[in-house]
């Protein structure tokens, strides 16, 4: 049976929407019912109709929505949240008070407070909470967290990783639809980059290695004029236990679409993963030389390879890296509703890991006001 | 509306009928609503219930679903065909006798003879036909032949092509239920590296440069002891207008996936395109500088950049390349439904293409049969 | 007529003297015609009977090496000291007040105190001072700063460079003759890595931009246990007028040999340049397209172009650019004796640049001493 | 005591003497000290002496300098030839007879015939005869025969080996000086592509698997119009023992400088060796994945690295592929000259690897003018 989900934001001339629904078409295990595809409800009407959805489930708010889905027999199994970052608090929280498990794209909310809510209450409710960090999505990403579990290159010492982008290099430009309500401050929650790249960064970082963040110096800059949220991010980490880390994002580095880029050094060996060429990572022994592993070789650990759809060679990519997400998180979700669930099947992104972007940023905000000094991140 | 299709071939246990389902789903513009997916009805049922499908549109030949299909009111708007090669002329044969517009995987048939009757059955009855060279959907494949045809690197003079791989360089590696009909005369037509991979070069390098075989040379070997059909082959091609290339298949090139490369030389330019690097192609000016453009760049030529679903740096592959050519194909289906269908809006792989590939293993076959001696290709 | 030079340091087992002389070698402009290669007096003279030089040209000390070749009428023009960091100093200086120019190896000293002595002495002497940061004499790394001073990039906004290695990694390892001195504090003057390698990073950062630093936040590490200098190292830079900066050192990075690589941000376009890969640049335009340009390419800037000695694709390497910094050396000098010298036709990295590479050093090491905070850089 | 040696060939507006000239200055092994640098007096003399040589050893013909320097007792030790291809049998012929070794630039001769006059002229006066196919040097090909040698990658079954330029594509183009002679029959024996780049490929081949051609099947063609000479061509090779190969050579292929490339697949793993980034091989193993290694890692067969001059990721070049030729040469002649020479130690290309280059060309040639078929190589 395929399970039932509806959609909050992704209304039409979204870019996100549709890429959450391609992913989750991909499969074919799940169907979308319903949705709230934009505050303007003509555009709502618009997307659902174009979509093929039945007009009375196509909602004027989330509010309305949750509520009517929670009380329906053939109600959604999830809820895919979608909307600018502002929004998902609320939403979420809506949800989650209804009883419909959430997947939401990151970053999870705008501050903290709002993010450990969102944790408190999903335990509380004892439901299922993706937070759509995609890129965690790919074999290789999860190979990465694999072999250093399994200690292959040693203790972490040292980790750089960087996130820059190039679309915002102009001051003429507003970044379309995509980027205007990034750089406007009311939308946004206060930060630019560093919510956008930045959260991608430290999830990245802490997937990988698992290490967490002991305290922080952050520089943020705004480097085009007439910008009012930093595009150019730079902060040194220190983790528990004493390796440190480099993380640069940004958002005017011409020539850079999504690089983000992962350079994990141990103690004896290192790993090197980058987002745009996906189907590979590549693993440096003591001696120096390096050696690249491609999706879909026995090389790869089994639980990361069995996301593989495709032999290597023919090229997975972002909305596979996606749908992986999905994969794990509808998994979990048929076990809750057929009693088998355990916590240990999650192997997706949850609530947890978006607060902890939500903490990393605010930790970063403290330090830049504060002249760049270090802060704790709680 | 979605459209309706079929499926023949792609059971439990096929790579490639999964595959097609996939791409098809990533749109959502067609719904598979029937099938006959092995020759085993079990298999057949599986498969079917599996996928959600009524068990009265599961059949236990492809000839009753054509013809059931073709009195159906709601009967399928086309079929999809992905069988071992062997069998894909029986199969398009009947559908397209039965009025079906008919997508099937390549190589089109066996014989030339085979391919020449597909050809001359599909323009009689007046109906579609998508021969799936997946690679040729990719964006900057597509942009490849817009600046050739341009006329931006010169008259093409010289292409290397090549289409290595090493996953049958064992010789106690049957390679899987993927392999052990390849390398079987039987069910593969009496070609195995050159039907498989030889025809997807004859058709990148055709498709990006429109130009003519005129004769060839061809060397086919058979390198892994025990193996019956060839696993390396060599082929000089010259085409009409007198420039020439050099091709290169192998199974047994440890170190390569499916490591499609093709290179064009022109008088004033040249370009590099490599399947499993499909986001980026580099094209190189008379001053010897190397550009390399990404797809989502406004350096991409607009009809070939319209396929692009993600921003650049957001991975697309191979379910992307595959899910455009059926983008194309449905889009001339839907305006042959309401009589706005011109030929100029296929911009997908056509039967015709499907039957060059034919008449190019067939003249391989005839020269490397006679020693390696020049034959002409009709 | 082909110049004389001595040489301080580079005895037997030393590579960097050996390097110094092929370097110098490859142009056949210059002769090495003495030497003090080694405190130790029989490796001296062993090491000048190897390069076949006569026995009373083999000096005991660099002091009496000075001496006797400034009153000598062959005596030499210049002396190249291949010396551990913390002699440079003295022995530069002892030349220097001999009357005789002077090539020494980066770092220039140990104090900034020590490096302002040296510039105000070469000065003061009106004589000339090559400090060989070698890499900055890539054809490369010239056109690097040619275009950037041509504006075609824009103001530069933001500047990444890191210079990690990987051969200090193990706990056990000294490094070898080459390491050990480095991470003795007495003889490497209180830093290593930063020392060794983030003066590298100063300087070709510095270079390629034009750019001065204004104030700078560091954190220097030792991540092995057991080490008592840092060998990883991150800062924070702010350079006049605005552009920021991050830069990384280290050498406990596995999988890096010298891996000194440039990525500079321009308001309309970038420079990506990468010291391993010294035969290529690549330029990035406002559309994102990425354009490599090869030395020997007619796209290069003349005034760098002129230093390649092979055609473009027979690669140059690290000899070359230490030749080429001589190349310029040797032209000034013979200028400097026939009376046509003028300081516009400096084409190598003189005290001063040396001297800045110390300051930054002694900023760094205020910074971190003083818990990581920023500090101004004189 | 370093060795003497002179020049034929190298006067000013020549590339290749200079280079040879750098290449044995950089180990200061062996003094120029004559000289017939032209077949014009007046550029010897110039080039004379701007190299600081005495008049009287400035010669006006190569059979002058051949009987002269025989007789003198400060004689040189061996000559070096970097004449156009059309007259290298000659000089060296002469200097043989007046037994003096040789170092000839490649390809050896014109003909076949006279390369095995060579051959049987240097056995018999037992001299030593270095033919300088440069690339052969580079530390990393030579770890690609000893790693093929030893069996790491089984028994080779295929070689994919191209040298690809483009700076002859052109029309208007005749190359500069460098190119003239080469499209001129007179001067360059017939053939062009062929002999300059086809018989790098022949000889890198044959030094790294040790592969004996037995048969080939070669088309050489003219592709810019108005030329004589061939400068794109394509090859197939048989070996004995059964393995095969496919070569390309070509100088209007835009946007490649020197691409000699050169990719050996084998039973149980394969290689990949790029002579434009010669500071790495990439082996890879039966289970599909690459391991980069770069000289002067630890994995590099010691009697490959011991020719390496600079710590890894400081690039050597082609300057120090020759040079390394030239130190097993010199190694050699020191060893004659000392009577403890023997044959194995011998690790640069020979007259017999000359003439073997020869006899390629010369059954390429009868291959192409047999419309190609398939011709036996002595």
């Amino acid at each position: 049976m395929k399970l039932r989900y509806g959609m909050v934001g992704g209304g039409q001339g979204s870019f996100i929407g549709a890429a959450h629904r391609r992913s989750i078409n991909l499969d074919g295990q799940a169907e979308l019912v319903c949705g709230s595809f934009s505050r303007d409800y003509e555009n709502t009407l618009k997307t659902g109709e174009e979509l093929g959805l039945p007009k009375d489930r196509l909602y004027k708010t989330y509010g309305e929505m949750a509520k009517a889905e929670a009380k329906r027999e053939d109600g959604i199994d999830f809820v895919v949240v979608v909307t600018p970052n502002a929004s998902h608090f609320e939403i979420c929280k809506a949800f989650l008070e209804a009883g419909i498990h959430v997947a939401c794209d990151k970053p999870l909310a705008v501050t903290a407070k709002q993010a450990r809510e969102l944790v408190a209450l999903a335990k509380k409710k004892g439901l299922l909470f993706l937070v759509t960090y995609t890129y965690m999505g790919h074999v290789t990403a999860k190979h990465a967290a694999r072999i250093i579990a399994s200690g292959q290159i040693g203790r972490v010492r040292a980790v750089m990783a960087e996130y820059p982008q190039g679309w915002l290099a102009d001051e003429h430009s507003d970044g379309g639809k995509q980027g205007s309500w990034r750089i406007d401050p009311a939308q946004s929650g206060g930060v630019n980059c560093l919510g956008d790249l930045g959260t991608h960064v430290e999830n990245a970082v802490a997937t990988m290695t698992g290490l967490k963040i002991k305290r922080l110096l952050a520089k943020l800059d705004v480097v085009v004029p007439g910008r009012v949220l930093d595009d150019n991010d730079y902060v040194m980490v220190e983790y528990e236990g004493g390796a440190t880390g480099l993380y640069w994002t940004s958002q005017v580095a011409i020539g850079h679409d999504n690089s983000l880029r992962v350079r994990i050094y141990g103690e004896s060996g290192s790993i090197q993963w980058f987002q745009e060429e996906p189907e590979k990572i590549t693993v440096i022994g003591k001696d120096g030389s390096l050696t690249e592993h491609h999706r879909g070789y026995p090389t790869i650990a089994p639980d990361a390879a069995k996301y593989g759809r495709l032999p290597s060679g023919h090229p997975e990519g972002w909305l596979e890296a996606m749908a992986n997400l999905y994969l794990s998180f509808m998994q979990c979700l048929r076990a809750k509703k057929d009693g088998s669930f355990k916590s240990d099947m999650i192997d997706y992104p949850t609530v947890e890991d978006g607060a902890a972007g939500i903490e990393f940023v605010e930790a970063c905000l403290r330090s830049a006001k504060s002249g760049n000094v270090w802060v704790d991140v709680p």
